[in-house]
């Protein structure tokens, strides 16, 4: 897998530095001037492919860079590793595909001279591999590099700022998960916000006295927002969900519930 | 409490446009593109006074305007109402003082005309009272007005990029508390993230097996991370947040802890 290219162990890559950068979670004006600072030091971007049907998601960083560069700049694509869907053993899944796709960058940063970096939706720190895979890359020890994380909105404060609502109630918590716990766990205490749902497990809550603030395709041309008391809304959002989904080939959407 | 100044019942206000922005956690650069944008079309910015011991805080936000600003802009101080520091009925006094507060600014709603805007810290949606405190002033509706919220880079987005850490496991979730929450209920499952925690509630739960990420004064110039099992670090943490703390006069953190 690993091909001519790659330094021998230990080799000081010569991309001397790694950016990893968030990029703010759909509207391309919400990336911040930190990030412009670090992309007009790079030299290289890391592109790492989703397949065909998410080009606005290609669209919306390649629009940032055209938009606040000043300097000439390479575009490496990577095409992403294939994922087994629907897991029975998860963690191990995506265990196995970290390291398909640390192989795959760690070959190209053995590549690339001066500056490198890797432009992440919303934030790094939220649902995202990239870090996970740069950790993998830097613990094998083929290729040495510094490396800075810069910091983006996420598509929480993206839903939060079009509903113009607080995340939690005064003092209390708020949980962050993803559908599929969502769908075994339930509501936790407090507020609960849901990404990476991809079949609707609101609808598989108890709806009584439950509130919905859901938002798909924040800050992008088709962003659509519903809310209101959960048993009036789900089918409306299921249903809206559904004709986004086979009208445009894919959807994003993030919600909060709160008793 | 609402001085001559207040408008008639209904009267739209001639401010037409108000603008809760956030503008990062620390980090004046932190500051999205969308933000400055908005910034420039502001005629008046109300900045609600926290002390003098929090200069600090002040000077990012007058920094940001200096920096970025391109027209002139006045900006209205507000001091903060006095607020019970260890209430017994904590929502009931939140409740009051979010209430004192509206009134202020609806006063000032009032007497300004053109564009006003409040600039948040982070962002408007986690752990900040300035939403509800406008969702007041509206429901009054002593003065009436359009109002955005523009997302900004929270503190758990700095903290979690200094660290270069992801805040969850892979498809686990990530539960956001208070200090006072973490001491009531203890380590939900997943990751913990605690902000607002004015004493070290980390101390008071079980040790073992778990490993915390504290960072200070992110984005500033006294920033200062600790990282390790918390049975290692927890002392070290307790002891040079006093120090940072006795120095300064005030002191802000945040921290994950994950099993
Ligand atoms: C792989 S995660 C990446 C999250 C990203 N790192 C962030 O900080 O928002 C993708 C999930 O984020 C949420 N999401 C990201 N951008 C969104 C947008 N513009 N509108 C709605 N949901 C979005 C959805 O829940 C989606 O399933
Ligand atoms: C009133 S809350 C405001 C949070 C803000 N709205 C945000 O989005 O980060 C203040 C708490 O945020 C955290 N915080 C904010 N800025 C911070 C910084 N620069 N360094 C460390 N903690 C910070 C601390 O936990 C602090 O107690």
């Amino acid at each position: 897998m690993i091909g001519g290219g790659v330094a021998p162990p230990g080799k000081l890559s010569d991309m001397r530095e790694l950016y990893v950068i968030g990029i703010g979670a759909g509207d391309p004006q919400q990336v911040t001037v930190q990030a412009i600072k670090a992309m007009r030091k790079v030299d290289t971007f890391f592109v790492i492919g989703k397949g065909a049907e998410k080009q606005e998601l290609v669209d919306v960083r390649t629009g940032i860079l055209e938009e606040f560069l000043d300097r000439p700049y390479r575009i490496v694509e990577i095409a992403d590793p294939p994922r087994e869907r629907t897991p029975t053993d998860y963690s191990g899944v995506v265990g196995d595909w970290h390291d398909a796709r640390s192989e795959l960058l760690e070959a190209e940063f053995a590549r690339v001279d001066g500056v490198g970096a890797i432009l992440v939706w919303g934030d790094p720190s939220l649902y995202d591999s990239t870090l996970r895979v740069v950790d993998r890359v830097l613990a094998r020890g083929l290729v040495r590099f510094d490396y800075q994380v810069i910091p983006g909105v996420t598509s929480a404060q993206a839903l939060a700022a079009r509903h113009r609502m607080v995340l939690h109630r005064v003092g209390e918590p708020v949980h962050v998960t993803t559908g599929r716990r969502l769908r075994e766990e339930g509501l936790g205490d407090g507020s609960t916000l849901v990404m990476l749902d991809g079949e609707c497990a609101f609808t598989q809550v108890p709806q009584e006295d439950v509130h919905i603030w859901w938002g798909a395709y924040l800050g992008m041309p088709d962003e659509t927002l519903i809310e209101g008391p959960l048993g009036d809304v789900a089918e409306e959002i299921v249903r809206r969900r559904t004709k986004l989904r086979a009208d445009k080939g894919w959807i994003m959407d993030i919600y909060l519930l709160r008793r």
